[in-house]
């Protein structure tokens, strides 16, 4: 079985087991106060332009979502989210069970628009009802989004310009930062990121970590108290060193960036090939998740030998299914992958 | 001013007032389990003909659905609901704040159908990543929903047998039921409601009370320790006696029903002179809240003498309106609107 | 049976039911925006010499603790209280709820004082784990309290100064305040509670209404946005007006503190009498609450003809009981209690 | 600086960075469905004698907590725990924040005893005010405690009576299992454990691997739908499979038992030698974690070399510190920690 279905089929980038073993029996205090996340703090601040921000490493996506963002909340406060968003769909209702709502907006492409944001929060206020309703506080984007689309800069640049008019949070889940930093049409650097939002996050799960995710806070107000937050919501690892050593090796010469890069290059290959072939998209993605159009009897021979992610049923025949590149992405996979359903469809 | 803007604009239906003096001195213990309360409940089972029923008054709606859906679910499950339903709009995220997720699901009339339910549970148990996704395990449904719409009795039989073959509770707000129940258009009884449903409340609070509604369990999973929750939701009245006491006033020789029929007699009088004046609606709505579409022009002379809510702009020169009558509605007050009205639309 | 085990065994004062009655078809807007409760905010804000205080009207108690705390914390902070405090105890874990902890700190007579305030808060922050541990930010005291004991002027400043000192809020749960405010022993008016402390509730069941709660807000930083907490947890009562009314009543003509006073009679004469009987107490209450000590025997034939709460074990032969008087107490019933258990002694 | 202040200082067993090496590049589902995992849970099955238990894996201890307990609880329950329970004391309210209480028991060692369960639940369900506190449902215990005290078979199976009596759950957190059943003091295997609990969980982080937890479920009551819950709480770790190799490793060879073993001889060395010295404890720990008390002026000079946790100041001139012995302990540095006690309390 090669596996196409998600980002997260295999362990780590090596430099990271390299550096676990060498650590391994050196004695640190805990709960993230050692060298190596410091270390890792500084060299993310460093490649995010952000020196005053505040770093934070939790374990994983969901844990951050709702750590975040119950921290930047009062409790009739929620946040406002495409309605495909991560937090909406497919985090079981963990931000509801920090008592927050998710107030969801209709998207074509996963993206939040500054004009929607703006039109709902002036909709909430104006309405003579409005302290019967959660108020919006802050706004929840994901880049890419759960389908794989990107925010330019001049998008991003707008939310933060009515979430500054409006005094409301811009928080960016980036499970997936690296792989939209890194595509063709990117046109943001972390820096980008960084400047345009109140916090937001690195994801290293789903970019060449075992596990764990880099908050970034650059907005004071929501600096205080963190931690109390992280141990509340159950992401403070006792061993935080784990997550400093990770990060460490990310950043250092620039490996975030590189293996992301890798991605972009085997999803660049897949996507051209597929065009090539005739395939469509459910969705004209331009990183790492791919959404092609097959035919049923396609997509069941490919099932013997791969494994990918259904998605959407498109007609009597056809179907739209889930294809991830990742940092660990061979390209002879996804050579073979594309040779077999050029013959399949040819067949 | 004269009030149609919402149906809780008046004190009570006088019986109350009377009973609420000639008793006022009396001796009783608190928190529900005195006399009044027994008889109340007593007088509510026999009207739903429902023997075996658990009946518990609390203080307001919102309250009221909180704890009847908090107290049916486990922390990872959630609510169907109309995405118009009233705790997903106008509670401030109250259900949110107990930790269960809103699980919307978009309606043209406010109704759920039996057949959206189905779907969407059948999608949730099919798709390969259910346990991360809030479990349905509660239908939600008002009648009339919060846009005036009423279920027929097939339709909530449907609803309940889906619910039977599905595994799901279902529950329906009654904060208006005795509209529902004696407006033209009404094939049901208390007892259907009582018969196809796991748990309903009859509201007090718009038909005839200061305040109160009654929860009327059927279900006997649903029945265990009820009142714990009534306590920690806050809905557990010191002085109990004092919602025993209005709903006996409104059981009681058919009073219930009988003010609900006169709020039926004033709608229906202004729906059918509207409509012979040419007025169209937002939406068909049979109970006592009508949404006519009038010229703003209209509107704006009838704000100077009438109070009415704001619903939403038809287009750049009608917008339609909520107009409410109830138990307390003067007919005099409605001539004098449907006069007034007629007047400015020929001018 | 004549009932002394709770003080909310009788309706309301009279005077309510007439203005309920005078007013009941007048039409009002919803959820407080009343002509009713904007004058009771008025009389109370001039009571209470506190003319920029925000008032809110709740319905009940413990919808007002926690309403109030939660409002005023961050998830990951607590409320610090006596582990007697009502929100410890008596309400089902309304506040956990909510998702905040009860700091629980013992004391022999049901109050705080300053210095146990501040040594927990400073061992809170010099702990090498403080954020291990929920962050201590409100400090909850009743007053009378659960045990009917009361604070002097100089114990609530003191509170109040550690709480400054120390940047907590303080909030004195006052439901049934006017029983401490005219007990012979109190040297405090309903000004100086409003002077020290940030937050605190004039309770209205217990003294004289049907219901209600009027919350007195003096820290602007509590203010804001009050109304969506309570639009959210519950107490938000549609018909407003019906707490503006009552309200009204008790703070006109000075009514709250005369029907206090009455009680406080009653009470005078009930363990000045006990006393003398030899009589001894499980606590030196001065408030409404008392809570003799008194022989099985002797408790067993009372219970024939008087309800009480039972309280404490003693020793094998006596127990501890709990009577309360109230605004409603009948000098003839208390004579007749006297009566009674002087006759049993001496048997 | 030698640290002893925990016993999560270093970072895992060496057999575990070699198979997350061979295995790195694998490719496996996500979620914990891989075969590791699956490995893993039927290995610890097999240890504990229980092959019909459900065997989750779980990242950390407060984030395991929060998930069994909320897992087993409706809102309105509550866990009864030791007041120096680590849920009551050291998780930021994490499971205040799932909205459930702590049901706190005074103990003297940190060990709840079956009679003072009972009592509690007994005099819960015979107040007449029960319904206005939290219902006792499940019952948290730690073994080893956080002081370092066990439980032997008879009190864990008296325990288990008690819960099976008064319908409870019993819980054992066993973030420190392995240093209790390899103490000299212990009586228990890891079956025992099974045998007398409704689940407890066997710790990885404290006892050789990177982070990890096994929660181990025999109660078929609360098997169901568990994922939902570790997915809702953030605990479902995408690499899944990194918990499923660790406690492979751990529990192939006997591993886990053995590491165990090594902290015990460890401690009890420490143990003896300072007690040799005529050193006295603050409580006697059986285990890994000891509380020596101390002259001030010896931890002064100590705390130069070593790391170890304040604990408690004893008198003006001496105070207890903790210290921690773990499978990573090496030999050499408790022989030149007690050398220099040895030393520093002869000067």
């Amino acid at each position: 079985m090669i596996r196409f279905d998600s980002d997260y089929t295999e362990g780590c980038h090596p430099s990271i087991l390299k550096r676990l073993e060498e650590t391994n029996m050196v004695q640190t205090p805990g709960y993230g106060e050692d060298e190596y996340c410091k270390r890792a703090a500084a060299l993310i601040k460093q490649a995010a332009g952000a020196p005053e921000a505040d770093v934070h490493f939790l374990v994983g996506g969901t844990q951050t979502n709702v750590t975040v963002i119950s921290a930047a909340l009062k409790h009739y406060q929620g946040a406002i989210t495409a309605t495909t968003g991560h937090i909406n769909v497919h985090e079981t209702g963990a931000l509801e069970a920090c008592g927050h709502k998710c107030l969801n907006l209709d998207t074509p492409d996963g993206k939040l628009t500054a004009k929607q944001v703006e039109d709902y929060v002036e909709a909430h206020f104006a309405d003579e009802s409005f302290e019967h309703m959660v108020q919006p506080k802050l706004v929840y984007i994901s880049n890419p989004t759960e389908i794989g689309t990107i925010y330019s800069k001049e998008e991003l640049k707008a939310l933060y310009d009515v979430c500054r008019k409006r005094n409301l949070y811009l928080f960016l889940d980036g499970a997936r930062l690296g792989y939209a930093l890194m595509c063709k049409e990117n046109d943001m650097t972390l820096s980008d990121i960084a400047k345009y939002t109140d916090v937001f996050y690195i994801g290293g799960t789903k970019v060449g970590a075992l596990f764990g995710e880099a908050v970034v806070i650059t907005n004071d107000e929501l600096k205080q108290d963190f931690r109390y937050n992280i141990k509340q919501r159950g992401g403070m690892l006792a061993k935080g060193r784990l997550l400093g050593i990770q990060f460490e090796m990310l950043f250092e010469e620039n490996r975030y960036f590189e293996i992301s890069a890798h991605a972009a290059r085997m999803v660049e290959k897949l996507k051209e090939d597929l065009t090539n072939m005739g395939v469509t998209f459910y969705i004209d993605s331009p990183t790492n998740q791919q959404f092609p159009i097959l035919p049923d009897t396609v997509l069941e021979e490919l099932k013997k030998k791969y494994s990918f992610s259904y998605w959407n049923r498109m007609d009597e025949k056809h179907s739209a299914v889930r294809i991830c590149t990742s940092w660990a992405t061979k390209e002879e996979n996804v050579d073979e992958l594309l040779a077999d359903v050029r013959k399949l469809l040819k067949a």
